[in-house]
């Protein structure tokens, strides 16, 4: 087995860095590989002590500033050129890295990946890519929030991109592809969804059409495209309504003693639901499109999350998912002679 | 007090006319005044004996057509001018209504609202309705599926027209109006959005900028309004979310005998969740911006949903919601001179 390393930003999490360096260790002790861990080193240096661990569990590269959330995504990339962001790409591209991960600020991961790492070749834009958690199963949906307007071209890249991913790391032969709409219906749709359409069923995919939020959770489909907007909407409202919901039945299931009761012996259950529903479980996702494997994980992430992160990224350095998204490119491009390549 | 006279479709609900029916009833012994109950007369006749009512206690109006779901919108307001849609429709075009309730086809309904109310005057596209049930409250979302692609202008009128629902029907004074967009802050946004913000900064409305759907949950905004196709991956990202996560319970708690007893106890904790959810008892959503009272209910419906219905739209004429929806767009088509008027 070839080695794999593995850039970690130590500054990405809300609670930076503890999960970083215990995910680090967790990541020693299951690989038997020091992942790069990037941040400021003499903090990182003390505290790796204080774990009992050395250089040869956990290598510290130096990167003093540190990607705040207040950051503007653009400014954030030429503006902290010795961030842990900035500096774990550069690893990445330098090729002394096979992939970083980070938890940080998501707009200013695209923007330091797109400056650093650059666009696949004939990627027009890269997409923000999340794994949703469906009935039995999981969806990879992109974008989610890179590209707030998008050309049907970008969405059928999106679904090449996401169909090469859906293979690679979640083992989905052929992958059903669909566009995100307000209807099943072949015509429903908003203009983009109705250009794009055809782009996708021309495409060689395995593109089954149009989905509602309800199919996609009832699994029929592995890999749901849509603009940045309607997927920052979509995976919003997800994430607003499961916290409304379960906030509502904690109020409504504390109101009296007898349903607390019930609510105390139901408590495996639910908590077979949180894990479900935990980002950390399903791990961190990937930037697709950029030139070089970045995973993004959430910012609430604890060690067991960065750790997902981690071992998301290995499978996909093992699996060679870089090569793969940059075949599927060319071959489309190979296949549409007239188009520009940029 | 003036009689309101309330034309119903008895072929609205996916259970009709039997919802319908029971709903009239009720209504007769709420107000104690007839409904006008609009579907095939002899049959009606006929269930209404069986329920020991006559014409003093529900009137009907015979209309043979029943528009179906299978019906395409388009066609269903040219195609059947005799459906309980189209007759309930004319009951209000001719005055010898003051609005009509339906739980049929939406589409369907505003087709056939479009082509016999028509629209305001100085209303460019009528929006659908929703009024979800948020944070201690409700809130008036538009449009919910009606324009797929809209101009910036229409989202002011989704506005202007939200803000008079939530003010009279739902008694918020000075309602606050946002955008749904993919960031709180200024400047966050597609196209759209960004060209949208400016006109309703200006439009003396009660504008608080845009929301994400968390807010909206929390009840930040009384009015938020999107394009359809937007609003309309809301709506359904919202009822799938739901769905998936009360099913995700269920399954879970009925794994183990000990978390199915929890279940149990917690039973009324659940049912008061699912009745803050349940449509039924938030009622049926108005067509803003057809020249007439339209109010549009979900397929789901028993009596209690249509019930809900025809309270909301007596609410309606007896606070004369036609008339202030009407002024509020003059109004603001006094204050913009240049714009035409169509």
């Amino acid at each position: 087995m070839q080695s794999v390393r593995i850039a970690l930003d130590a500054m990405g999490t809300d609670s930076h860095p503890q999960p970083e360096l215990e995910a680090a260790a967790r990541a020693f002790q299951q690989w038997q590989e020091p992942v790069l861990l990037v941040g400021p080193a003499a903090e990182l240096r003390s505290r790796l002590a204080g774990l009992g661990l050395g250089s040869d569990q956990v290598r510290i590269i130096d990167a003093p500033e540190v990607l705040e959330m207040t950051d503007k995504p653009a400014d954030s990339a030429r503006g902290k050129p010795v961030s842990s962001m900035a500096v774990g790409l550069e690893l990445v591209k330098s090729g002394e890295a096979d992939a970083f991960v980070t938890s940080g600020n998501t707009g200013g991961a695209m923007a330091n990946a797109l400056f650093r790492l650059g666009r696949i070749r004939g990627v027009k834009r890269p997409g923000l890519t999340a794994i949703f958690p469906v009935q039995d199963g999981h969806a990879v949906v992109l974008d989610i929030g890179a590209n707030t307007d998008c050309k049907p071209e970008y969405l059928l890249q999106f679904a090449i991109l996401g169909s090469v991913y859906a293979e690679t790391a979640l083992g989905v032969p052929s992958p059903r592809v669909a566009i995100l709409s307000n209807g099943e219906e072949a015509g429903k749709g908003n203009l983009l969804v109705k250009e794009a359409s055809p782009m996708l069923q021309a495409s060689g995919l395995n593109f089954i059409g149009n989905v509602e939020a309800k199919e996609l959770y009832s699994a029929a489909a592995d890999v749901v495209v849509t603009d940045g907007f309607v997927g920052n909407v979509f995976l919003k409202t997800s994430e607003a309504v499961a916290s409304f919901l379960s906030n509502l039945i904690k109020q409504e299931i504390t109101s009296s003693p007898i349903s607390s009761l019930g609510g105390l012996l139901a408590r495996p259950a639910f908590q077979r639901v949180n894990a479900v529903l935990d980002p950390a479980k399903y791990g961190a996702a990937p930037l697709l499109g950029v030139d070089g494997l970045v995973f993004i994980g959430h910012g609430r992430f604890g060690d067991e999350g960065v750790l997902s992160g981690i071992r998301a990224a290995r499978q996909a350095v093992e699996r060679d998912l870089m090569t793969r998204l940059r075949d599927a490119i060319q071959t489309r491009l190979a296949a549409e002679p007239h188009r520009d390549r940029t």
